[in-house]
């Protein structure tokens, strides 16, 4: 919960923000919660038998990139973004997604731009068997322009409560095992909104390409890459440690959030090619290195904590289900 | 789902928006999606047992009752209205709520405002027993103006499946029981931010006073009544056969959505008191009564459709729970 980084907040305000937040959401704890705020998830048990079903929520938005993809006129994938944002973050949690629900607040509602969005969050939601359970779609013509829009979305899943990955395993000598991103995923629009606002304006943005082929407009609208194929087969795996979805925040920050007190990360940033995206935001922004650590996935979308002796059978299967996958680091104490 | 009466969008877009959405939406659903979207929740089954747990969920926004309580300085009960919202949402399909999670958009986040709103839906949430499990609190500067924000929220709630609350039991002759609202709620405010714009611009809402004392500032913030505690005891009573929630679209739209086909609604539109605060939008917004019925509440917030020889019993139950209880109409043939 609660993600500033990507948005460029000021790390002042977003912590003195996060620390009420937090202490509200405590406030509301029963003895059914089962974790503390500021995982990727959040879990309810449904009963208290060690074996049964824990409920895994959360909620999200797009960012700017729906600032992005308007002013582009590439709308036709955010929704997807969103629920494959969700699917991962729950997914961290070793939860089986089940329903989303969306939220869509618009200026003033066009049907053509409301449908896209809808369709956009119902394929999302088929290519991984989720539910588009319900939503709501509101009119604020005094809140926002009259043809921008916000997105958010609430994911729901379930787990096993033995299966939660909630990082209690995590231990010294555990290898990282970091899969590719598919590009920016959701975050970091803001900053990267500001380095490439001339190609924006100019629209060469759509004609400048990179080396693979494709656009820098289209290199920014690919939409999140959804590991739960991938993962899946591996919860409830005694080799899986813990998993984190790199969002908002970067590398280091979502991946010692799982970690237990005590232990950090040794990461080797020169262990995996840097997408051409990112070397460019970096070029052209003037961008320092701890900012892109900061602010960007850096290539790395999501990255498995794993049992070092087992890290090896754990990335072919990774890579049998389509992964990129390195081994960027390891957890010291 | 998916609601627009209130905040004034026209209905043809509306009705447009709203086909593609479900459309989409159905595309989505599995053997444990129980009902049609459109109801007040969605609800997803856990199991396939007949006596099995129903996960019921709900998205919802306040809508510009955001941009009035921001504009008088009165954002404290927001995020409780949006609670108090919810639950009532899930409510109405049987559902005991579980957990909730918020959504806030700033333009510029402001601890101070996000910490009174975290607290406001912790409050909301803790005077039920719902647990504040997770949200997302997002910083789009070039989306909102600096100090303006959107909230949104998702509850999720449960209902055990011969107890699920669906209409399918309403027949001819039922009593609709009306239960009094504590206000707009968070409906009509579009209408009512025009109604009132030269009240708020000269500051005069904050001192014309209601004739219960509370002035027009208060009255209009005043926080959704949830009407858990005096409906929950009463959740797989046979003689209860519907709940409906008035928000936007009014006591008709939002009734006829729970009877089964061929049925229709009889309301005496004269059976209980209009609280004041209505009659002043109608007069000084030369409001007609058609609009007034499609976009407020006019003093109904809930509606339970019961069984019409138990319709007493019922009634006094609520009662007793400190509901003022209306008859306010019959289903019809």
């Amino acid at each position: 919960m609660t993600d500033y980084a990507s948005a460029g907040v000021g790390l002042d305000r977003a912590a003195a923000a996060k620390s009420k937040i937090f202490a509200a959401a405590r406030s509301t704890f029963g003895p059914r919660v089962l974790t503390d705020v500021g995982h990727f998830g959040g879990f309810f048990a449904l009963d208290e038998s060690p074996t049964g079903n824990v409920l895994v929520a959360s909620t999200d938005g797009v960012g700017t990139k729906v600032l992005l993809g308007h002013r582009l006129g590439m709308i036709e994938n955010l929704g997807r973004d969103l629920v494959h944002h969700s699917i991962n973050d729950i997914l961290m949690c070793g939860a089986t997604p089940l329903f989303f629900l969306d939220y869509m607040a618009f200026g003033r509602i066009s049907p053509d731009v409301a449908g896209t969005l809808a369709e956009s969050f119902a394929a999302g939601c088929r290519e991984y068997g989720v539910a588009l359970l319900g939503g709501e779609t509101a009119e604020m013509p005094d809140l926002y322009a009259p043809d921008h829009f916000d997105l958010a979305g609430t994911i729901i899943g379930i787990v096993q409560r033995d299966k939660m990955l909630d990082g209690k395993s995590v231990h010294e000598g555990d290898v990282l095992l970091g899969l590719a991103s598919s590009g920016l995923h959701t975050n970091g629009y803001s900053l990267a909104r500001r380095v490439f606002a001339e190609d924006v304006q100019s629209g060469e943005i759509k004609h400048r390409r990179l080396k693979h082929g494709q656009s820098l407009a289209e290199a920014l609208m690919e939409p999140h890459r959804c590991y739960l194929l991938a993962l899946q087969g591996l919860i409830g795996d005694p080799a899986l440690h813990a998993l984190s979805h790199i969002t908002g925040g970067g590398i280091e920050e979502n991946t010692h959030r799982v970690l237990p007190k005590g232990l950090s990360l040794d990461i080797d940033w020169n262990s995996w090619p840097r997408p051409e995206l990112f070397e460019l935001l970096q070029t052209q922004g003037c961008v320092p290195e701890d900012e892109m650590r900061r602010v960007f996935n850096l290539g790395i979308g999501a990255i498995a904590i794993v049992e070092k002796s087992e890290a090896q059978r754990i990335a072919v299967h990774m890579k049998a289900h389509g992964e990129r996958v390195y081994t960027i680091g390891r957890v010291a104490r």
